[in-house]
């Protein structure tokens, strides 16, 4: 940590900054510059969790030099994390990819899409039982009923469910039933429920929030993990700006810059991004080539009657000839995407 | 609401969207373009909750017409509400001042700052017992403990309490202790959370999220309200932007902008939004000046020791000295700062 | 176009707008809901340059219906542009790179790097010679020896030049001496240059402002357009978010968006997105797949040597082996990267 | 400057960093932590101008303590600069307001708009006659044939006259008619044009650019200043966000961070700010009591008809009370807003 100190900083202000932190058990060294001194401290930033520093009189800033995450960071573990969904993996050679319906409506049309979206290629299937919808006079979904349906598809169709969770109190009652859980982007920082979900054994997809740092959303994935759970994907699903041709903005940047900064694996939400079926072919692929290690896509039997997020949805067909429009892409940067 | 078709759309798809929105209950005014055709639709949009026009055979877009907010919003209720926490109220004439440490951190520092804070001219005081800090291993506060402490200080110094509840299960517990719940801006989205403090009879001071729109916060006030509880506080208290001169930048024209759209009543937050006590005096001058009802500020004893937000906190004594510098603004503008 | 009345409108003031647009030409089409009234008006909307409808008493709101560019848009020309720099192509089946140093520093590096990345299959030259740099104590380009050093190397290789000009006195002048000529971000809006360089017959290279809308974007296109100057290549190059730990953000879903609202050819610069040579293989491959047209990446021979922008910028040998990993990118969405 | 090493960084090159930094002339201070190495340096960061430390082997990042400007900067300047606009100031105790309609359109209004904010209060009479139009249908201004309507409105008034230039070939002509020189939001970043005003002796008038930050709009100071020209004043008028509520999201706390970190004089446009003239007066106060030196505010006789801008031009005697409520504001905070 690097302590700059104000051009005015008295000599006093200097030396009461090094005694705290020689206090606090740093090392520090002191560079004096023509016009400011900086003071370089070496030593547990945890140290600094009951002392402001940078309230101290003199003080200009306070720059950090170590990233917050520990766990989430490649600086303690350096091998990629190969998340394990009951035996689906995220971050192997392989793209997965994840599909299915904004919210469960019925058991019919859900195994329908299930059924499509598994014969296109898809390994793990989504569906809302519990929706974060922005006007309370929205389709909720169905809770329990939601995930009971889920259960049902997953014996129909041989694959692994993932559903988003919002309330701490149903995070043991979600987990008994999926096989991944889901934390939704406006609650990436309702920490209480991170800690829940962190208690639990089962894999995490977090999404990024609407306007969250990178360095925010492994402070996310952080708080899980020091719960005690290790498994956890990324999820980019756009992020918010003053563009509005698409609902969000991608940020395809992010899947290089998590790959350097932590061994978690990342998948791309190209539907909640674009808010448009019509972009998800291109933003997928730009995602693949990018270096994302899956895709997560919704798809509706009936969009126009779907009741949630209907204009983003790719029907079944569609959704099948983008699968085989991605392969190729997989294939030019060395990885694949399972057989269909 | 109009639908806008695309300039392909075949006559076939315009009927076809006419025959739906007429089956839903809407009554359609088709204006015919030179290159587009335009639908008027005259209905209660609430039909739409099972349907996507949007995503029907020619649509291009949808342009809604009325406001998505029924009960936050000024068309039912014309009057300015009044919000009453315990005998002091906020969105009358007085300017309504909340003041306190960020954390609550021990009973003797916490009193002795409300005993501060209440003789510079502040009525409410709050203090954070559950703190949603980004660092899980950053101190998350006292809970319940904290909750007592602050009671305690209520009873030594007459103010009204306030603090942030931050899981669903702990809400009726402090709805139990405190004058005024706060939802934080990390959780302005966090619909569950709303919900059950719409379920309290306690007022909530509802902060506006970290890159909502106001559309959006207006909307998180309708979903306590629709829960049944309408004395909601709206707290402007800084916005995500590219710029990092300040932790947030506060949005000022938000408050003529809630005045217009609204009935509700407007606080802000100049110690979260500026991440600095420097700019504290700056920005409460500018909210008052800009029509705000009130504001939140915090203020430490000693801001150096601090467990979180130290950089923010103004000290008692330049709190004071803020508060008389507030009172001729506020007169300025036909307002009053309450005696001292 | 559709005008929404305020809800306290009165018929009189209905009846003025109703008037007004019928004077200006307009076919108006009422629309009377339960709350409030909206005029539906079909007309040339050029007929408003003189008026502002929207602030006649009871206005609330103009939505305008049609897209203003008109011919940079798809509405009047239906076919993609493919732009012709002295025989290299951009919007065909093929991927066309530019690559060269962000300045030009001396004859002999600048020709060195050419015949590089020529050799590496990059097919048109960049290099700058009047830089807009944030600092005036900057290096600031060597102007028109730059332009001098340039043409030397075109015939050196045999390979098409583009240059930044900044000035509206400099147009003539860089026109006379490149193939294609540069409008940066800075300068998307500096409507008096898009004017000039309208009026030469040299294709120009179109990069999108630093927080430009795609639709403030494609206008500037149009002024270009409007100017005689139909030869345009947009160039998405990152934009402005919150987000710093990439320089820029780069917003691949402009990819879709711009094909679909544009005729025009679509390229992406990963170097100034990314800010970090680190990113730009995987950025550029994202584009790619994504459906960009090209690429403009910088590459210098010795970059910590490098006058301007050196962090972003590849070494030839790293250009060359990721020009070999785009191939099959390229050849994974149907297109070609052109011989090495 | 701190040059912090990667955790990989080999003893060589952290080596070779000291070397390069001693070769430069710095004096180098390199502090071992237990994960990374650390380097201060010591000396003229202007040396860096011809080498890239931070694209050396090894480096991770380069953090920089000094602030790149110098003349606009507090450090070599302490005072405030108050600017004199052919005798009106700027940054003194009196609130300066300048006001006028968006472009010229004729004399005869031009005058009688100038005569009534004169009569209201208004010292500086502002009028477009070369506009920035984002559409290249839009009325572009009258150009010189405005200039000389303003200069006879400065004769029938006695006000001083601002007015943007938009061209480097304008200049020297539009500093031959006007009291001060506008560059405006576009322009910022036009660092030819910026030059070019440097050069004359007309104080010049800096609005902040789209999405610019404080850093980069005290750095196009510095270029006026670097030509030799130190009249700046600064004007915020809102910068670019998500929220669309208002045209931009005003950057109050722009006003006391400009005041820490420059001399110069800083003005608010709550005009371009809001987009809207509705919330102009909620703005403006807030702007005063903030700490601003004046504002600029866009008046029009006949808003309707206005050619631009219409929908934020306040009609004269909306603009003449305005200017009574904001006195005793100004007087809140110890300004005053001159004689009417």
């Amino acid at each position: 940590m690097i302590i700059v100190m104000s051009k005015n900083a008295t000599k006093q202000e200097i030396d009461n900054v090094e005694r705290k932190l020689t206090d606090l058990g740093f090392k520090t060294h002191p560079i004096t510059g023509e016009v400011k001194t900086v003071i370089g401290a070496i030593g547990d930033k945890r140290a600094l969790n009951t002392v402001n520093i940078s309230t101290m009189p003199g003080v200009e800033s306070l720059v950090p030099i170590m990233k917050p995450f520990k766990l989430a960071g490649r600086e303690l573990r350096h091998e990629p994390t190969v998340a394990d969904i009951g035996g689906v993996r995220i971050g192997g050679p392989e793209i997965t990819v994840i599909a299915g319906p904004c919210a469960i409506e019925s058991e019919e049309s859900f195994i329908e899409t299930a059924k499509k979206v598994r014969e296109a290629g898809a390994s793990i299937l989504r569906g809302g039982a519990f929706k974060p919808r922005s006007s309370p006079y929205s389709f909720q979904g169905l809770e329990e009923e939601g995930l009971k349906i889920m259960a049902r598809a997953r014996e129909a169709t041989g694959m692994k469910i993932v559903t988003e969770v919002v309330d701490t109190r149903d995070v043991e009652m979600v987990a008994s039933y999926v096989d991944m859980i889901q934390i939704g982007a406006r609650n990436m920082q309702n920490f209480r429920l991170l800690h829940e979900v962190g208690l639990t054994s089962k894999p995490v997809l977090l999404k990024r929030g609407l306007a969250a740092t990178i360095e925010e959303w492994l402070m996310a994935a952080e708080y899980i993990m020091a719960a005690g759970n290790e498994d956890i994907i990324l999820c980019e699903r756009g992020i918010r700006t003053y563009e509005t041709s698409t609902r969000n903005t991608i940020d395809i940047s992010a899947i290089p810059v998590i790959k350097e900064l932590s061994h978690l694996p990342i998948i791309v939400d190209p539907s909640h991004a674009a808010g448009s079926w019509k972009y998800v072919g291109a933003l997928s692929k730009g995602a693949i080539a990018a270096g994302a290690d899956g895709l997560i896509i919704e798809v509706h039997i009936d969009p126009p009657n779907a009741l949630s997020d209907g204009p983003q949805s790719l029907r079944p067909g569609k959704f099948a000839q983008l699968m085989d429009e991605f392969r190729p892409v997989a294939e030019a940067v060395g990885r694949s995407m399972g057989a269909r």
